[in-house]
This record gives C-alpha cells, sequence and structure tokens, in this order.
C-alpha cells in the first residue's frame, strides 16, 4: 500500500511523542531504542529506520527539547519588574508540561558536559538567556521597581536561583507545589526592591 | 603469588580512581566497565569482578560520590553571616577538585530523577542541606548580620542560587571564575544586608 506524506508526518509526530514521553520518564540515560519501540508499540527495527545509531536517537531527542522549549508558551510580554517576574516564571516547573520539559532539560546536562560542541551551544543559551533578562531588569531599574547594581550580575544570580529552584523542586515536588515556587520568586523580588 | 590485604586496598583506590576520573570526564552517560577498564589499563574482564552488572558500577559511582562529598575539605566553621557565605562558597567548582565533584553531582541528576528511591535520598539531602542553611541564616538574622524573613525560605533561594550558579559556571567555566562566582556570592548576601 501506498504511503502518503500525510502518513510519514502521522508518524514522524507519533515518534516524537513516544521519544518525548521516554525522555520525561526516564531521561537521557533511559532512551534507547527499546523504550521508544516499547512506548510507541512498533518493532525497534522500524526505529532503527529513523535513528541508525543510537547517537542519532540522542541528537534527535536533544533537537526536540529545543523545539519544543523554543514553541513552548510564555507569559505575555509586560515591562518592568512584572516582566522580571514572569520571565522567571517562565522556567519553573509550575505545570505538568513545563515539569516534564525541565525534567528532561535537567536530564540533558550530563550529555551536554559530555561533549564539546554541545556543552559550547549550552553555554550560549544560558549566556543569551541572562542577556535578555539583564535587559528585563535593566528596564525595571530605569522604572524604580528594582534596586541598583550591575543588571548583567543581578540576571546572572536570578537566573541561578531560578534553575536551582527547579532541580529541587523536580526532586520534591511534594514540598514545592506552583504557589511556594511562585511566593519563592515574590520574595526574591521584594529582596531586590529599591 | 599469595593476594595480600595491601594488594587488595591498593587495587580499590585504583579502581576507585579510575570511576572518578571517568564520571569527570565523561559523567554517568560515560560510564562503562570499558571505560573505567581502559582508565585503569586493565582488562574488563578483571573489572567484572568488581562489577558484575552495569548497575553494580553505578551504584558504586554513586556510593563514591558521596563518600567523597563527605569527607571533602569545607571552610572552617564561622558565625553569622561569614557562615552563610562559607556554606555557599563550600558549594560551588571554585577549585578543580570541586569542579569534578560538581559536574559529577550534575551528572548524577539524570540517574538520580529516574530512579524514585534514589530520588528521594536527593529529595532529603537537598532538604537537609536546606535546614542547616537555614539556621546559619537564623543565626546571622539573631546577630543583626542579615535582613529578617522566613530562615527556611531564604535558604531555599541561597541554596537554589548556588546550584543555579554551578550548572551555569560548569557550562562556561572562562565566564565564571573563582573570583566571579565569588563576588556574586557577596552581592547576593550584600542584597540581604538588614
Amino acid at each position: 500500500m501506498a504511503r502518503t506524506k500525510g502518513d510519514h508526518e502521522a508518524r514522524r509526530r507519533d515518534v516524537s511523542e513516544a521519544v518525548w514521553r521516554v525522555l520525561a520518564a526516564h531521561g537521557f540515560s533511559g532512551l534507547t531504542l527499546r523504550a521508544v519501540a516499547t512506548e510507541l508499540g512498533a518493532t525497534t527495527g522500524l526505529l532503527t529506520h529513523y535513528f541508525p545509531a543510537k547517537r542519532d536517537l540522542v541528537a534527535y531527542a536533544l533537537d526536540l527539547l529545543h523545539e519544543r522549549t523554543a514553541a513552548r508558551p510564555r507569559r505575555a510580554a509586560e515591562q518592568g519588574r512584572a516582566a522580571v517576574r514572569a520571565a522567571l516564571l517562565d522556567i519553573l516547573p509550575l505545570t505538568d508540561e513545563a515539569t516534564a520539559s525541565n525534567r528532561i532539560w535537567v536530564s540533558s546536562w550530563d550529555t551536554a558536559l559530555s561533549d564539546p560542541a554541545l556543552g559550547a551551544d549550552y553555554a550560549d543559551k544560558y549566556g543569551a538567556s541572562r542577556d535578555r533578562l539583564a535587559k528585563l531588569i535593566a528596564t525595571a531599574q530605569d522604572l524604580g521597581e528594582l534596586a541598583p547594581g550591575d543588571p548583567s550580575d543581578l540576571a546572572t544570580a536570578a537566573q541561578s536561583f531560578a534553575l536551582g529552584l527547579v532541580v529541587q523542586a523536580l526532586f520534591n515536588p511534594a514540598a514545592f507545589p506552583p504557589e511556594h515556587q511562585t511566593a519563592l520568586v515574590d520574595a526574591y523580588l521584594a529582596a531586590l526592591a529599591p
């Protein structure tokens, strides 16, 4: 039976979903052709058509992670301290979807630290993210909504705070329900008030 | 030739060193019997004597990480804000040794998040660490060296800040030399001054 382009796209979406679910449940250390095949209800033989080697599967998973992160819903653009708050909340595991995505990000750090090219990509990504946050902080300072201080250092500290909170919340979701994470962000910003 | 107890201990130390070097260079995702054997200049056959299965090697590596962390040098006990500062600096990758250890910790998160029992251990560990930090913060507040506020929330935020800084510094050591990390800690504490 002839395969249509629609079949191909649908199958590709199914594979992506299966890879994502395996990553969310087992991380990169649990990402195997067999696990994806089981999740997909397919044979590993079919999977080797998409991923001839393990590294192809890992590369695909990393692309998927970046794609989904770029496409994820974000809080509406605001200005001043509200924009800084929104940017920090956008990082945190406040929903099931954001929890899955963060769990996959944290899991990817092991892979990224072991691969110089990928590690450099991650360094750039976190650097770009600090720069965006520094601009929001500078605007909030101009508006008199945050205390003076080097915006770049303040952004580094705030991004550190958010990333470290992600890790602790992932390990102990019961101790870090969304309202507690949000309260911690608000307390963090209150300490930076003018 | 008869093996003495000294031989056995020396070999065990060699194996530990080899496992540590593999972890520091390649993380848990690169931890294989073959990699450890190569590092040790031994056969994988010899290694299977110590680690019959991959999970035995991972369990040994995790024990080693906990042991070395417990035994690592720490800054001398101080009081008040200086003690909080010392506790935060003790977390950061300020030396080659602390960098290797942190790189292995970050790498272990993938494994720990995939294993409920191990994940619960990590949750306890980070909780205990927050509690210790909260006590130091409460003392610093009593001494009038830090502003009032819930010590537990302040400890969570400070530990988040330190863990997130670890991650960013590991990916970009050039952007985060020890003096920059230290300055970020000092700026963080300055914002919490009374």
